[in-house]
């Protein structure tokens, strides 16, 4: 299978291996990048082919008749997700770190709580501190190693001063695929509460064989606090083209919503509309599907060799190929496991407090490389933690 | 020469050309597209090179390591237009209408009145307008068929509410290269008004051989309350990459500029990065001056051509590919010179009224393209026009 196939990135601008020595100190020549979430794979050839033919013409204006895109679109989500999409729906922004602070932009004020289940994205709190809002942090309970809501003491914790929410649905870190049920009361939440609900789905795609992600525009009685966020570069792996949408099914947000996107000057690049439409579509389904299963088969073989070190407990991987893992047990602080996982193991993660409460004695390792990369790392952190035997 | 080479757009998402008919009814068969600002040409062999390296490589991940991109920068405007740029005066935004975006958010409030030379580029009124601020309009006066300032009647028109002024250097429409004389004035007329000068020169490469462009940030003493705007996008005719530099040399407006730039989530795509970093080379800027020998070729021809049809009058270009097209002394209402031309000529052009006061008279030519074009448009408005005669 082609995910096996390793592809060299370094000296290719890529932040995740390029970086790795300058950020975290492991070397180049034999260090193991498992930090920012894009994959070490190459999309499926359609979007390939899609920039080949950008390249074959070989002029780079503005764009224009953006109606097969938007279709691309609504084809995806009617036929991978069971929602139904309108054109004037949807919102193109740079990426959906831009999307998120849109929205922050757009529909809270500054001193306003936005609350965030965590551990959660990291960009979320940078973003809403920038803008002089309040992280409101609701943690997620760890319950026999997998997250779930607490509405009982997330109510108790409501001020009056929250206006926002943002969902990270399926959720980054710890790939939790929420059920119906916790998406209901993530609703009434918002309802109880009075919340706008922001339901960042950019990993949706990213969902393993067997479990089943729910849409949030598909729950009843929602649409009128909803803005919907997806893309394109999360699933197949294009985070370059930093393209998003922001889809709005109610008419007064999406008009509060276009009246920023007007006075910000967002229009997005050509490369990613390109890639998108190409993406959306049967050739990239059947790609998604077989990525999928290699994401399982890598989580299975991480997750099974992170449970023979003690101490050490990485979450199921419902969705997304970014693994959570919890030292806690090993009663080490975080700058010792840090050390071994960094100077032992020689792999770059993801630190776990950025993703605010409840993730202090985590590290995210991101598996979505060839097999034989994550065999190796599994062999790195046993013996990097060898003495816990 | 290759500029002579056509190619044909029409399919290509390309929004001159493919959303012609529809927006003014020129057909696509037989009619010539000469609005919206891009060219009919590829790039420079460097930047394709740089398009096709990144297919070659296969992935494209998130960007990293961004000093060879800043440093071409640098290189450029240190070589080409004598400024002294450092790396962390380089803000990339999301194309210039996004930067205007920006300054305007970051450095003014709503109701703030920001002042516009006009006629001038309709972009910058319309994100103005979105964000709640006051357009004021300052005419530019036409002095034989020349725009030139008019700090008189200028000064004369400040209410003390103008917290901003918006230069366009060289000039769109008209394509005025300004004089150090003229840009000193505007310094100073900010001075004397406490404006913030945002300078966009998204067109200073674009100068007519004979012509010479000075960056606004070379003049002594104005540093403090200036804001410089650079892109690669109209020099190299690469305007889907969506890509501009925002770069500021105070400090004190570099951070509040920064801390909108995190709010906001602006974070710039691959392909504009790589592509830009590829322009800013020597086989960059030997494209750009056969570029504008060619482009002073176009202008020639087609203000002689307009030169023989009585009534209507083209300003002599000193910089941009647009020619600005005076119908006034026709005699004839804007609905039917407008006529003549899209129906009679089929050449597709924008008007003049959204370029603000001064511009209802006129019809902007886009002239960036192979040379037999110019000069069949040419012919078409000389006929539309011939009763004239
Ligand atoms: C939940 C979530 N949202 C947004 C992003 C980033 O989106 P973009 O690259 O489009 O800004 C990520 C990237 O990891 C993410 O995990
Ligand atoms: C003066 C000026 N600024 C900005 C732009 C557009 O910039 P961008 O495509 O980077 O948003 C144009 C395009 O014509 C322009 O003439």
């Amino acid at each position: 299978m082609s995910f096996n196939t390793p592809i060299n990135r370094f000296g290719t601008h890529s932040v995740k291996w390029d970086s790795m020595e300058a950020i975290y100190g492991v070397p180049a020549d034999d260090g193991i990048a498992m930090w920012v979430a894009d994959m070490d794979f190459a999309p499926p050839a359609c979007v390939q082919r899609a920039l080949e033919g950008m390249l074959a013409h070989g002029v780079y204006g503005y764009y224009g008749d953006d109606a097969g895109y938007l279709d691309a679109i609504r084809w995806w989500m009617q036929t991978r997700h069971g929602w139904t999409v309108e054109r004037d729906q949807i919102f193109t922004t740079h990426g959906l770190v831009n999307g998120t602070a849109m929205c922050i932009d757009a529909f809270t004020k500054p001193g306003d709580g936005v609350v965030l289940f965590t551990p959660i994205y990291h960009a979320f709190a940078r973003v809403i501190k920038a803008a002089d809002r309040q992280v409101v942090e609701c943690k997620l309970a760890n319950v026999n190693g997998r997250y779930e809501m607490d509405f009982d003491a997330w109510d108790a914790q409501m001020t009056g001063n929250e206006t926002m929410l943002i969902l990270c649905s399926p959720h980054n870190p710890g790939g939790r695929v929420w059920s119906v049920e916790e998406l209901q009361g993530v609703a009434d939440f918002c309802k109880r509460h009075n919340l706008l609900l922001v339901s960042d789905e950019i990993h949706h795609d990213l969902v393993m064989p067997g479990q089943k992600h729910t849409v949030m525009a598909t729950l009843p009685d929602i649409s009128e606090r909803l803005v919907m966020m997806t893309a394109t570069t999360k699933t197949f792996n294009i985070a370059g083209a930093h393209s998003g949408n922001v889809i709005i099914a109610d008419p007064k947000l999406r008009a509060t919503f276009a009246q920023r996107i007007n006075a910000m000057g967002v229009s997005p690049n050509s490369f990613g509309l390109f890639m998108a439409a190409a993406a959306y579509s049967p050739e990239g389904a059947a790609w998604v599907d077989e990525l999928c299963s290699y994401l399982q088969g890598n989580a299975q073989i991480f997750n099974e060799g992170i449970a023979q070190i003690p101490g050490l407990k990485s979450m199921p991987l419902e969705a997304t190929y970014l693994a959570w893992v919890d030292f806690a047990a090993t009663g080490m602080p975080a700058a010792e496991f840090i050390d071994r996982v960094q100077k032992g193991a020689r792999i770059a993660t993801n630190y776990g407090t950025p993703f605010g409460a409840g993730g202090e004695s985590y590290l995210r390792f991101n598996l979505a490389t060839p097999r034989a990369v994550v065999v190796e790392a599994v062999k790195r952190l046993q013996m990097a933690f060898a003495d816990l035997q």
